[in-house]
């Protein structure tokens, strides 16, 4: 029951602050949307930035769940598979107005001068990504998809960096251009 | 004397909500850090909206000061004065201990959801810097520097995209790496 609760609330909180940021969302903001009454906030998070690192452990699982997904479907080639993971998120973008952007990024650019507790936090869950996308393209050059010339670890930190600056550049837009087009950059030219 | 008092307001309004953001950045607190009595904000500004679209229009000019500089540079090639910029803006943050990231980038995404006004004036200005890129490509590629297989407008746009992500794993790392990959990854390989 109080892990019923617990989670409520940081489904909430993750809505809320994926749309609006960390700083501009009120604790009492969630615990109205979670239907959870006030002042149960402080039985399950020490304080804000409490709740705010169990926020980043749970949009990294998220992520992880998501791409694992397609990256572990052993029917289609490697690159295929990366590819589908950047389609479904262009999928969702549309299907929310291409608003939000990735809130691991969104908090990474919010609150890494702010506080190193979420700046630790924060690198860990970049890293992970990176890391899902480094397996991939190595196992992507085993199976002979990708020229050897690459350096996975390389190529997968440069397509997070890509890839995050092309969702600022969806919000801006307000729509796919930006990541179709890195669609094109990524798997037509730079992974060839 | 007044267009003086305004300037110092968006000075220290510029510093603080590229240092903290814009949402957690107080009126008060710029006005204490310009040294200008409380009250007066509102004899140059409407509202916080209008005070933070007179920001964007700073750092718009900011920018355009800073990489035209480099960009009319007629003593080196195209790329390499494009490639200055990204050096200088290596240097720049370097000197402030990776932090801050781009003032436009930052504003866009953490603002661009949240205000229509913020929205359009962000979107001109990234078109705005993204221009700037595309005639220096444009330029490139007549001068026999690049490959006229290339889109410089597409180039341009990704080349933006990927410099606005590279500045997110820098604010989470906390060091020079991303900046440096992006560098390799532009001019050693996309540009070739």
């Amino acid at each position: 029951m109080k892990e019923t609760t617990k989670h409520r609330i940081l489904e909430a909180g993750a809505e809320l602050v994926h749309r609006q940021g960390f700083n501009h969302t009120g604790i009492s903001e969630v615990l109205h949307a979670a239907g959870v009454p006030k002042g149960s906030f402080y039985f399950y998070f020490k304080s804000k930035e409490d709740f705010g690192l169990a926020l980043i452990n749970h949009f990294r699982d998220t992520f992880a769940r998501m791409t694992m997904q397609f990256l572990d479907d052993q029917s289609i080639p490697h690159l295929k598979r990366l590819r589908k993971v950047f389609a479904w998120f262009l999928d969702y973008f549309a299907q929310h107005g291409f608003e939000r952007g990735c809130p691991v990024g969104n908090l990474a650019q919010e609150m890494s001068d702010l506080s190193p507790a979420f700046r630790e936090s924060l690198a860990d869950a970049i890293q992970g990504m990176t890391q899902a996308m480094t397996q991939c393209l190595r196992n992507a050059q085993k199976d002979g998809e990708l020229s050897p010339r690459h350096d996975p670890d390389e190529l997968a930190r440069f397509i997070v960096s890509a890839w995050e600056g092309s969702l600022i550049l969806m919000k801006v837009e307000k729509g796919p251009e930006a990541m179709e087009l890195f669609d094109r950059m990524v798997f037509d030219h730079l992974l060839k």
